[in-house]
This record gives structure tokens, sequence and C-alpha cells, in this order.
């Protein structure tokens, strides 16, 4: 299924969505304008947004009350980004500079700063405690899971769970809250926010395991990116601990990168080494479990158009290469 | 009248409410559960979280629903000091190293965005929109307001209302924050709300303008940070403001500075020209004028112990050397 047929259900909400985020730019002060104007162009696949519309169609589908959280998810999702950038000093996303490349750290943790804030706004509107509550609890969730993450870098001591509790964190947080937030304000009773919660959260973890993968298998152009980025952060991903669990040496690259606290050529070599190996293949297994698992939460669900493109999301997350 | 005598109508409270903060670093992150412990023992005067219970006083006073929110606004203002100091490379506050200089960026401006969630999750306790929605709209506020601060950093152009309507934004929205939420959490009236939403509007003014004054006359001492900062930032404040005005020429210290972008001999002279003339009085008359139009909202409100405590505040400000 490809992205515009999974999109098709709510491909005219989606736009109405963009469109109302490209107002968000509208404020009077100039430079903010500028940040916002030049953020909101920057792409993404929308994925978030996608979510909590195609949520709320098993229930009382209501554009107008879908739409301030689907902006307000994004924003979320850009928030976090810009954040990223700037602690990572990324020069480049989506393939062009980033915000604090181009205005530096100040504006850029500035802007993170209000898009946290226009994100808060946004929830506001739809007057709905239940969601409201969730939005502040998730981004508690995925800042605690950052502080967790930079704090790991560059250490060896770390297990699956270690990785599968920091991707929760970092990534199916916010996928939860697009999809069970979609749910909740369409009405669906508790076990249908549960079930959209559940789809959400194996989703997210899916589509960070293909996001870790794609780190060393995509090329720059693909991904917007480096290659071997999370490498060179310290970043202990699922393709790196199965190079660490298979060449346990004290040669392995990894460990080499891990022990010197850098290398570009132990970056290099981990790179080549998982391509050439069945590491790869083995990663998209356990992402393609952790997508099952998001599916089978929609044989709750009665059949219809909305769900298929729940289904091809997942098949979507699992095909990605971008 | 003395701090302490200001604190007495909501001693036992703000006690609990310091008592309670402090629970908030109990969380399983080590790292997380390390960064508040330090932040929360930083000090401060707790002004904000003072202001939301006096501002409750003259309503139907209820602890329990003061209690997150007064949890909420120091924790915001705790936020905005740790992103302010990273952004700035700031190396001391209260006395002590910064959280950037101890724990570096990327820990900083993650803690930052943890309190920000967790102000939110509070507010979200309330179970009040009007106050869940106050927040964020603050929040909004304060981070455009910052954004025009830098960049009218080393900016000579800048007239006297830019500089109150900078203010107003980075320091006025969280005091309106405390005031109004205050009032609106004990059933105050939309009349009621108003006179706490503009004594917390102009004592917030007074309170930066007070703040500007003691950059330049304060010792670092006293003030647990650098003297003159505001003007090493290229920040121009009422003071430096004024000293512009009175010494319009091309040698006065602070358009060298600004012209040169920075200058350690030219803050020194700033300094020593301001504190050998009638500006500091000056401003301080300023800041008494907004004081005064804070007091008289409090004359909308009927004689008691805790009216005479936001007078008490106002007065306080106004003579406050820390």
């Amino acid at each position: 299924m490809k992205l515009t047929d999974i999109y098709q259900p709510v491909e005219e909400d989606l736009a109405a969505v963009q469109a109302e985020l490209q107002l968000i730019s509208q404020v009077e002060n100039p430079w903010l304008a500028n940040l916002l104007e030049y953020s909101l162009k920057g792409g993404g696949k929308k994925i978030r947004p996608i979510l909590t519309l195609l949520s709320g169609k098993p229930y009382n589908y209501s554009i107008d009350r879908l739409m301030p959280m689907a902006m307000a998810v994004e924003l979320m999702h850009m928030a976090t980004l810009v954040h990223d950038d700037t602690i990572d000093n990324s020069t480049v996303r989506w393939g062009r500079p980033t915000i604090n490349k181009l205005w530096g750290t100040e504006q850029a943790v500035l802007l993170g700063d209000y898009l946290f804030a226009q994100a808060g706004e946004l929830v506001g509107r739809t007057d709905n405690l239940p969601v409201i509550k969730l939005l502040s609890h998730t981004l508690m969730i995925i800042t605690s899971g950052e502080i967790a993450q930079s704090h790991s870098a560059f250490n060896l001591d770390q297990t699956r769970e270690h990785y599968l509790h920091r991707i929760a964190s970092k990534t199916a947080a916010l996928f939860i809250l697009a999809t069970e937030s979609g749910a909740i304000l369409c009405g669906a009773p508790d076990e249908g926010a549960k079930t959209m919660r559940e789809y959400g959260r194996n989703l997210g973890i899916a589509f960070q395991i293909v996001d870790d993968i794609l780190d060393f298998i995509g090329t720059e152009e693909e991904m917007g990116k480096p290659v071997g980025s999370d490498l060179s952060q310290g970043t202990l991903t699922l393709p790196a601990m199965l190079l660490l669990e298979r060449s346990p040496g004290e040669d392995n690259p990894v460990r080499k990168l891990f022990q010197a606290g850098g290398g570009s050529q132990f970056i290099t070599q981990a790179i080549e080494q998982i391509r050439n190996s069945p590491i790869i293949e083995e990663c998209f297994k356990v992402a393609a479990e952790y997508c099952d698992r998001a599916c089978q939460q929609l044989e709750r669900l009665s059949e219809s158009e909305s769900r298929r493109s729940l289904y091809g999301l997942a098949e979507f997350i699992i095909n990605r290469r971008v």
C-alpha cells in the first residue's frame, strides 16, 4: 500500500491540517514568524497527524474535534526534533540546514519551547481533559527517555530491554498520543482508546527500529541526514547491539568506537560489517513483530477503509526506506 | 514589611508547596532525579507560588485546588531560568553553578523541557480549563518575548515601549499566570480574576525593572550572579537606555559597547556612570509607578491580612536588593 493510498480516507482533512499548520507562523513577532515559517516548510511524512485522523475514523469521526490535536502532535514532533538537533549539533534535517545551524542554539532552544507551548495551546482547544493530560504526560516521558539516552551514550553495558524502553519513551510515546487522542476525541469507549493506544505503541516501536536500521543501510540523500549518525552520537541501537552479540571480541568496531568515545573509521567498519551480515534482516524481523502486534489490535475494529489504512501504515513502516 | 511577614497568611501552605516540590525529584530515571534534586534545592524567593496562594485568599481559598498551580508556576519559572542560563552560557545562578555549567547544554535543554512538561502535568491536575489554557498561552508569550530580546541584542534602536513590551512578555506574563490562576481556582468572579491579573501584570513589570536596576547596583554576592550581565548579553534595559538619553554622544560607553558588540571596559564604564547619576533613582521611580498601579487594583478587595501581604509584596519588590 502506497502512502497516498493510506492517506486516502483522510486526504482532504490532512490537507486542511497542513494548511492550518502554516497559519501558525502568522504571529506579530517577525523573527518568530520567520523561524516558524522555515520549520513548517520542512517536510516530513506527517505520519503522526495521519495517525490521529485515522484513529478517529472507527468512532464518531469529527475533523473539528481532531484538527487541533492533529496539529499539536505534529508540532510536538517538530519541537523535539528542533531540540534534538540542537543538542546533537546536527546540521542537516530533511535535506536542508537545521534551525540551530542557521540561527544558532539560542533561537533553536526558544523555538522548540514555543512549539511545545503552541502544541499545548492547541490541545487546550479540544477542551478534553484526558487528552490535555496525555500531552504533558507524553512530553515528560519523551524528555526523561532522552535524558536516559544521553547518559547511556558510549555505554556498552546495555541490554535489549534498555533499548526497547528507550525507544518506547522517545518515539512510541508520541505515537500513543497521536492514536489514543484521536480515538478519545471521537468518543471511543475505554476499550477503543486502549486498542488505538496499543496499536500506536507497537507501531511506534517498529517505526523507531526501522529508523535505527535505516541509519545503517540508508543513504544520506534518502534520509536527508548523515548515515551512521546514531553511532557517532554514541547511541547504541539494535543493529549495533546485534553486531556486539555476534562478534563479542575486542576488535568489534562498535566496542572500539565506544571505548574510544569516537572514531569515524570504527563507524565505517561497523556500517560495513552490519550491512554484510544477516543483522539487518534480523532487525527487520524484530520490527515486523511489533508491526504484527500493532495489527493484531486492529482485529478488534470492524472492517473499513480506514482500518485498511491503519494496516497499510504498519506495512509502509516496515518497507519504508526514507 | 519583611518577606516573612508577607508570607505569614500562607506560611504553612507555602511550606507544603515547597515540600511537595521536593517530591517531584522522586522519579525512576536516576539521572533525571539527580538534575531535579539539584534544581529544586536552588533557592529563589518563591515569589510566584506566594502570589498564587495570596491571590486565592480574597475568594474561596482552597490549598487543595491551589497546590498544583503554585507548584507549576515555580517550575515554569525554573524551566525558563534553566533554558536562559543555557542560552546565555551563564555559569552562576543563586550563588552556585548552573545546570549547563555542571551538566552541559544537552542535559540543561532536556531538563528545561521536562520542567515545562511537569508544570503542564500539574496544571492538568486542577481540571480547570481556563487555567490550563493560560499556562500554554503564557509560555508562548514568554518564549516569543525572549526571541524578540535575543534579536534586539546589541541594537541601539530601541524605545522605552520596546523595553516595556519585552519585560511584560518575559516576566509579567508569568506573574499574571500566578495571580490570575490563584483567583480563578478559588472561584473568583471575572472581575476578581481581572483585578488579580492586573495586579500581577503591574507587579511583574515593576519586578523586572528592579531586577534590571540591580544588575547595575547590586553585588555579585547579593545577586548570586555577575554584575552587568545584561549589558554583556547586549540586552538594553532601562538604566542603560536612560544613560543613552542623557549622554547621546558617540563616547557613551553603552553606545560603544553595542557598536563593538562587546567590551568589558565599556561595561565597567557604563556601570560607573549609571551608579554616579540620578538614573538609578529615576528607574526606581518608574518601577514605583508600576507598583502603585498594582496596588490600585488591590483597592477593589476588602481589607484583610492577605491584602496587606499583597501590598507588602509590592513594597518589598521596590525595596529588595536581592
